[in-house]
């Protein structure tokens, strides 16, 4: 799979990985603080954490020799899901929390709540289609393009430009 | 769980329904459009979309009576889901594609690349833990409240803030 959103799913595509990812994010970087706030049972933790390891994410530190005690800091790629983390949390909060959210993310100085959005570090504008599109990259395969190129002209069609 | 994050994987946690949304954001609508884009077997597609609309992401409409075909259409809590696809491509490309981007976001009035990065609608910074930090809200039982303090805490004195 080519695909950078496949890719990324690849490594953290399952659904413990991304709450151990959002602890991490909060600070936690021991084994029994990921367990004891996640409620996860240790032998599932442990592989996940594993995962995250060999993926890259997390470094592994022994913090203590006897008995031995590992903690896990995150590596600047681990550092750099912290967005889609993010943005997942803004999604969650405006759509299933009915009964009003659990979980706010505040600015330090002012206490009001953030609004995370996307935009482009350049422009400064929302990501969004009227704005942005597809393009096959230089690795992109045959395939890939096709898939672009498809995308791209049913959405042209579909907005009413020929 | 309480958690907007543990509610948003409830919805979209699985890695089909994740790259299912991406080629919706690129325009697919067509059951047949998701198939061919995905090289996923009918079944399982079938399933995810199925998901999908029960968990509120995509409408399903009928554009064909005889045989019966249908289209599934974002809703405005699905459309709300791109910005963490928009944030996974970018952290994909950034760290996965060693032989360079095979996908690339555009701007389509000047052909740059976009650089998505997430910020605060309202101060405009990057979302991050200098700057903002979780609070519980007005919805948290008291076991959300324990994990908050504990990880702010944590985080605090990691900072050298007593």
């Amino acid at each position: 799979m080519q695909c950078p959103i496949a890719r990324a799913l690849d490594r953290v595509g399952e659904w413990w990985s991304i709450l151990i990812l959002r602890d991490a994010f909060y600070g936690a970087t021991r084994f029994d603080e990921f367990e004891r706030n996640l409620g996860i049972a240790p032998n599932m933790l442990a592989r996940r954490l594993k995962g995250l390891v060999e993926a890259g994410l997390f470094e592994r530190r022994r913090y203590c020799e006897r008995p031995p005690r590992y903690a896990y800091h995150l590596t600047p790629c681990g550092h750099d899901f912290r967005p889609v983390v993010v943005a997942m949390l803004a999604w969650g909060n405006r759509h299933f929390t009915p009964e009003g959210p659990s979980v706010r993310l505040v600015d330090r100085a002012t206490g009001l709540d953030a609004e995370p959005v996307v935009v482009d570090r350049i422009s400064g504008r929302p990501i969004d289609s009227a704005h942005f599109r597809y393009e096959a990259g230089p690795a992109a395969t045959e395939a890939t393009r096709r898939r672009i190129a498809a995308l791209e002209a049913h959405m042209t069609s579909e907005r009413g430009i020929p």
